[in-house]
């Protein structure tokens, strides 16, 4: 248990604690592994959860909108936050319906956004933001203009009260149901990437880069 | 615009009208291929969003957990939840740094649960959930007995309040930007099932299930 994700009685999960890790590097490589994050607020008692990017710096957490964003413009004005991340790895087929489960790797992290405001800050967050992605194009992008960064929103968000829950193995079943003759396992399932398709537009001879074409998610470390 | 999913001012999209879609079919269709969806709500002011298995009923979405889960016990109070699922289907990639999006499909549902009590709803409910996740399964595994519909908590939600959000095709540049030398396009990605992994107390010449062998996402129809 790290001091950046020492768990509050907020975060601490309550219900099958031997899913749950406090483990800083879990946590980290789950934040790092996963796409998109659902983020969640309560503006006037109601509860939001929207879909969006994100990307780790160090230890807090960047989160990106558009200025016009109506979600951002509310989390900018230090609401409490919960930003969910979840990977799922796998069907878990019991012998009994009741045990049915899934494998998956998901972090909870509460806390309060701030809004990156300076230049060099909003730069570098884009930066992330894009590697995060796609490791490799932040070098083949056009960079951000002024105008660009201005209509851009970052917020950040410390990764301090924060857990992880993760859930791998086969199914765990009744004693009683191992005789019974039903097939039991997993069944994985990965994020895969399909044939990359070019613009329509792109100019004759444009090589795909190997960032594109080789393309793995978790990223090789 | 369907009558069923007729968007309040809340759930009115604020931000890129075209790619918010009312369409009972798109939200239908966007539930029943996902297999986890985010449930948000909020408790002591605190918004805490959490990924769980979820399973669309005619027009209602059903939520399933532990009788024990914090979550459920929450949200069975009939305080206000939102309920997100989001199908991520590629990464767009666009020459300059700023155009660089995702494409995806999700659908937010606002409401309040209501707790699934009786016998046959509980067992019902039960069925749709397997059966959404892994279709044909039902009929194989034991089904559950009378405790275990005891220790199972479901929650049913109206998707009455509900919008959906899409983006699909290929980056849209700035004009000026066409002319650069940058790979630009789309990289599709799509949740595919690895080779099954038996359980290790399987009994032997137990075969596996078609359904298992040939897991597909999203389902045919």
């Amino acid at each position: 248990m790290s001091q950046t994700t020492a768990p509050s009685p907020r975060t601490t999960v309550k219900r099958l604690p031997i899913r749950a890790s406090y483990d800083r590097e879990a946590i980290r490589s789950i934040l790092d592994e996963a796409l998109i994050c659902h983020l969640g607020f309560a503006s006037g008692g109601q509860p939001y959860v929207i879909p969006t990017i994100h990307a780790r710096r160090d230890d807090h957490l960047l989160i990106h909108g558009s200025q016009a964003s109506r979600m951002l413009r509310t989390v900018r004005t230090g609401v409490d936050v919960c930003v969910t991340v979840t990977l799922l790895d796998g069907l878990v087929l019991a012998r009994s319906a009741f045990h049915h489960s899934m494998n998956y790797r998901s972090v909870v992290i509460l806390g309060r956004g701030l809004e990156v405001i300076g230049h060099d800050e909003k730069l570098d967050a884009m930066r992330t933001l894009v590697e995060h992605v796609v490791p490799g194009r932040w070098n083949d992008a056009r960079k951000p203009n002024e105008l660009e960064l201005k209509q851009t929103m970052i917020l950040r968000l410390p990764i301090s009260e924060a857990s992880a829950k993760i859930r791998t193995g086969g199914p765990s079943d009744d004693e009683d149901d191992y005789s019974l003759p039903i097939w039991a396992g997993v069944l994985p399932l990965t994020l895969t990437p399909l044939a990359p398709i070019a613009d329509a537009r792109l100019g004759a001879g444009t090589v795909t880069p190997d960032y594109v074409r080789r393309y793995v998610r978790p990223l090789a470390t």
